[in-house]
């Protein structure tokens, strides 16, 4: 068994054998999403280079982009100390949101109230047509 | 009731009332770690201005530096479409990992290894002393 297999073992997957995975632009460093993996999405993310989560919706694989066309290319698979969250450094095309926005945190706390300030890239009705 | 009640009260809390967080340092945006808090850690937090997490391990309030000093200073609350995870925009003072690294996300996978690619600040023996 190789370290990474190990590794990967070793990670705390919760009850439903998932983790979460926090998505970044490797070259701006913006957060995009954040979404669960679990140990198949994982090694399918690794050996493609395209990042797969598991959708706790549609209790399935979501390749993401796969029906959007917005793909994320991974460029580093990073975790952290406790071995229960990842970080995955990805080239994120297009929007990651699927409101069509470049991000998913666009809601902000700004004193009693809270404003969006991240502009819809593309209508999701085009993304999802 | 103001229209940040109504969204602290519309977050998605889990069957344990938590909802993950992700700490972002605010200038370099560089991902520092991800905890966990309650609706009674994130008001304390916004009304402090220092970001106060719940501890899962030791089932209480986790007001982040209180052992170790390393306190984050809270620039901006977000969150995210599904309102189901948070992005804390933070001034974190020193490391944020209790291995006295300034990030948790240590851990990169290189081909069939993992490696450490950042290094320890602070010693935790002194971190916590």
């Amino acid at each position: 068994m190789t370290a990474l297999a190990e590794a990967l073992d070793s990670l705390k997957y919760n009850a439903d054998g998932l983790i979460p995975a926090i998505a970044q632009q490797y070259d701006s460093n913006e957060v995009l999403m954040m979404a669960w993996m679990n140990r198949a999405s994982i090694e399918e993310t690794l050996q493609t280079g395209r990042v797969c989560y598991w959708s706790r919706s549609r209790n399935k694989f979501w390749r993401k982009g796969e029906s959007s066309g917005q793909v994320q290319a991974l460029k580093e698979f990073r975790y952290d100390c406790d071995a229960d969250t990842i970080l995955l450094l990805v080239d994120q095309l297009g929007p990651a949101c699927h409101t069509g926005r470049r991000s998913c945190f666009y809601n902000k706390v700004k004193g009693d109230q809270v404003i969006i300030d991240r502009e819809v890239l593309i209508d999701p009705k085009t993304l999802y047509a």
